[in-house]
């Protein structure tokens, strides 16, 4: 697998001037998500802190897998909350708590997850192009998925997913391919669209 | 106001062949947010049911606003879950039960979010075109958001949101400096990223 060295602005480092939580308590709690009743001060509410509640969650990475010959590739995943398959990009959760993500950790877990999830690795003097991080849904979680592109990438192994996730062997789709996938609506989830948009926007797809 | 008369696909009618959810406990809830611990049979799944976590949240819309001038509008939303203020398209929930969604109030509740939150809304004789929906965060909540571009808008009074947010005026930018953000990781919401990828692929923008 390949060794792999960049770094990349992290989300919890971001600077917050102008606001404060204020008060956080936790109303349900579980490893997988925790909901908290926050107060907070924001910049343009200094007075009176805003009440809200928000669905915690530990930070993600997402990664667009491309081949030698141009190929992208998705991975089928069947997922309860929507009760339905997905075709997406690789992705998974980083462990531990958001402000012990480090690069070096991110990126751990971006190259696990491709091969877990595909049994393909960035391959020899391959890149792993980082394409800064999206928020799933910002009025109510703090779900933040850091993307990258990995290029090129190769067949090392088998797939090998958590024995809780169903994913059908992978698909090898062109980029003309997921052009036509996306436009026409068969491409649903976040993460897959929020890859697609940032190679769009920089030209690289 | 535009009068506007279109059909389109909705989430919770798609087929759900092979997906059964066997039991439905909820753990936590809350007006704006359930969370239900759920057991599903799903398609390669049949014999042992599937335990999952599931953040229940109404269903949504967000939409891409084009001026005459072919210039989007943006607004900038303090957001408390994620601690910033992001720079997205007009969004909302759609008041109700998801399984008593319809095509009228998901359309009723996109133009009265773009009026709310932008002082916009369709000039007479345009279009509100549907791009099918997005799933923000499959591997954890039922969220849905249905998807539009609406064009060309026209100002027709001032934003009056919620008193619970804030948004400080919008922002118009050309297709080029909207591409250009995206490419920079300065718009870093999945709706907006959703729309973009949507249009991107169809060539419309």
């Amino acid at each position: 697998m390949a060794e792999v060295d960049v770094s990349f602005p992290l989300f919890h480092q971001q600077p917050r001037e102008g606001w404060q939580t204020v008060t956080d308590e936790r109303l349900f709690d579980h490893p997988h998500l925790s909901v908290d009743r926050v107060e907070a001060l924001t910049p343009h509410r200094r007075e009176q802190p805003v009440p809200w509640l928000v669905a915690k969650r530990k930070a993600a990475v997402a990664i667009a897998p491309v081949t030698a010959s141009g190929e992208f590739v998705l991975i089928p995943q069947e997922r309860i909350p929507v009760g339905q398959e997905c075709l997406e990009f690789p992705a998974g959760q980083i462990d531990g708590p958001v402000a012990d993500v480090t690069c070096d950790l991110v990126i751990e877990t971006a190259m696990r997850e491709l091969l877990e999830e595909t049994g393909y690795a960035l391959a020899p003097g391959g890149t792993l192009e980082p394409l800064g991080w999206f928020l799933p849904s910002q009025g109510f979680t703090d779900e933040h998925v850091y993307l990258f592109k990995a290029e090129p990438v190769c067949v090392v192994s088998r797939p090998s997913p958590d024995s809780s996730e169903h994913i059908s062997p992978v698909r090898l789709v062109s980029s003309g391919e997921l052009r036509r996938m996306i436009a026409a609506h068969e491409i649903t989830t976040a993460l897959t669209l929020a890859l697609y948009a940032r190679m769009a926007a920089k030209g690289s797809i």
